[in-house]
């Protein structure tokens, strides 16, 4: 590299990392324990599990619970700098920063997740948030608690059944475990906490546009699924796709329904790094990779998780990315010292897993499947040793036990002074 | 009450109180207990436990951590109901909400507490928040961190120093106890977790209009607690008044000091609750009680807590407003069934404390003093004893066993995902 163009960088490093994700970080550990010079950047100060974020969305968790600084993950490697910025854009052998600083790299590794995409109605999002940050999270329960805190003190029979309805965009896994854990807090709080309220005006609709919930398992588990949430109360629309949203109301096939809370959980799309290559990209914009990671046309650029797209293509779980960013900063480390890189990345099914609510989920391993009361409780053994550390696993262990032994959940917090109540006309 | 007035209430209980704090929860489990119709009314959902809000604020403990669902609280009693709505004023025997609704009541109890002044400078308060919701304590946090990351990017010495520099208003507890924390959490974080930054570019300034910190405390344990203060490495000014307050800076003394973020501990106004009675107000704008805590001139209406003012002025203590609204609880139970109320409430002084640091605190119990670790271990079981339920004692105790061993604080979350970088210009 030029002595003049180096000059013009604020930052460099040998391996740049964008995103710290679960591919990001494993990555970055591989190469901090290898004393690479390594920096990771990232828009937000944490990674954030988000697996159970629907449990911060619903009042089960606090956001610290499932969200780790990526300082504190990544401190104790000397040879790795984090660094708090939005990338915008590639240049050269540099990454380009939203406030105009670019960040030199040896060899880059894009890791940049995925986002809820809305189908071209990016005006939804303010009315039907996802579940995709600590943020987003935070406003569900919110507008959650706040229906039922409006639909408390409302005398309009009418109002106060819209405001009992809450609607989830989305049959996958996220959509499933919204729609059991709302059941489970609405049904719970109105016959405890709220004097004015009846169990049978609560509404909790989870509405799909494909033929099936949890399109991504067989379909016996999908039937079970179906089965159990039918009987927590939730009401499942199949092939319903959703034609608007506006405040307090939605419509499906035409038919308009007044609500209190909309919450969005269907469609992902990538996270808009294929752009910045001014490479052909691969279906629904994601970056091609070959099948050792590298981009194709680039092999100093390298992809991973929801963002990439390998020959074979793979779902777009915590696993593979986790899977993905371990074995890349393997690759990466023998590279560097000059030894012959594993030339195929192979992913090993870890059993794809979905909660449906209290006693219930569904895991389905490939060769065979587990659901009932085991399967729940192999869903919540597992979501707590894949979380970060031992205080985070107390903690949530904690939560869970006292959860399910008294069914409150401790973090039912409206935390603005001065919270917009839902609005139905 | 004629028939005719009834019809326009929107709602009524035999009493009702403003306002679900210390004072206002204790007075609500006594008439619950004992089956009167209660009606609470707050413009918060939950109540919070304020002497740990700093602790929320330096990235110790969660929000969910420190506060409780109002309706989980009272749920058990059957006879209270909750309202979420903010009072704005008393007409007759109601009162009446923001948004118009007018609540009847037969007796009424105000335990508004209190609320930051900034002297006149209202604007001040969005450059320097201060402790008194937790949205503010979120706000505190993210400043506090972002400080921190913006001071590791920047190439400019001056600027990084300035981001640095942490400026505390008000040497009361809450202030030393910010002091102290944010002392600790930049040190730890320095050390650990920024490649770029040095401790000693760190300062962090605890700022205080009068002669001395803790005023409220013998000079004995002023003088502690600044020796102890100041060799955890914060500067404290004293007699220094602040007088402008800007984005990144702050005036004391004519000077002008680059700071990266403020916080403001200094200056309690009571409630605007004096102001709906339309009667003859106490000092600052309290409202004047006797000494069975019924206010002059309105024997229906009781006030407690930070917002009233009795023959003999009490300190503004978490333990006074208990220990009213406990006793105000009984009282009303004894007039509604026609026994002879106890007549004048007697404040049990159970001593006065602040929390310094890492094995440091003070105790006053008036007659005798206590300092040093011994203070400071007392002073964590007494807070995690005074926490609402089991769950949450334990939550804590476990947080803060982990972060006494490790240093380490688990809450270091930058929610936003776009939060504002620290002006310095």
């Amino acid at each position: 590299m030029a002595e003049n163009t180096q000059a013009a960088l604020d930052a460099q490093a040998d391996v740049v990392i964008v995103g710290a994700g679960f591919g990001g970080l494993e990555c970055a550990m591989g190469l901090g324990r290898a004393g690479v010079d390594t920096l990771v950047i990232d828009r937000r100060n944490h990674n954030l599990f988000q697996p159970l974020l629907y449990q911060v969305a619903t009042a089960a968790l606090s956001p610290a619970d499932i969200a780790e600084p990526i300082r504190k993950t990544l401190g104790r490697y000397q040879s790795v700098r984090v660094m708090l910025a939005e990338v915008t854009d590639i240049q050269d052998s540099a990454v380009v920063l939203s406030d105009g600083r670019r960040v030199g790299f040896g060899k880059l590794v894009i890791a940049t997740g995925s986002d809820y995409t809305y189908f071209g109605h990016d005006d939804w999002r303010e009315h039907a948030p996802g579940l995709k940050s600590l943020r987003e999270a935070r406003k569900i329960r919110q507008r959650l608690l706040m229906a039922f805190e409006a639909a408390e003190t409302t005398r309009d029979p009418a109002k106060r059944k819209a405001l009992l309805t809450t609607a989830i965009v989305g049959g996958g896994p996220t959509g499933v475990e919204m729609a059991g854990a709302v059941a489970e807090l609405g049904r719970f709080m109105i016959r405890r906490d709220f004097r004015a309220l009846e169990v049978r005006d609560m509404r909790v609709l989870l509405i799909e546009a494909g033929p099936r919930i949890l399109a991504g398992f067989p379909a016996n588990l999908s039937d079970y699924a179906a089965g159990r949430l039918r009987r927590a109360g939730v009401e499942i629309m199949l092939d319903a796709p959703v034609e608007a949203i506006a405040p307090g109301e939605l419509v499906v096939s035409d038919a308009p329904i007044a609500v209190g809370c909309i919450i969005w959980a269907a469609g992902i799309k990538p996270s808009p790094a294929a752009g910045w290559l001014g490479l052909e990209q691969a279906a629904k914009g994601r970056i091609p990779v070959d099948d050792g990671l590298a981009v194709i046309g680039r092999p100093d650029i390298y992809a991973m998780g929801d963002t990439a797209s390998m020959p074979t293509p793979l779902p777009g779980l915590a696993q593979v990315a986790k899977q993905q960013g371990r074995w890349l900063g393997a690759r990466l480390v023998a590279e560097i010292s000059g030894q012959p890189p594993a030339e195929t990345f192979r992913f090993r099914n870890r059993g794809n897993t979905a909660m449906i609510g209290r006693n219930a989920a569904v895991f389905d391993f490939g060769t065979w499947q587990l659901t009932g009361p085991l399967a729940w409780f192999l869903w919540a053994f597992v979501h707590v040793a894949l979380l970060v550390n031992f205080e985070k696993k107390l903690l949530v262990a904690v939560q869970w036990t006292a959860r399910y032994v008294t069914r409150q959940r401790g973090a039912r917090l409206i935390e603005e002074d001065n919270p917009t109540v839902p609005r139905i006309d």
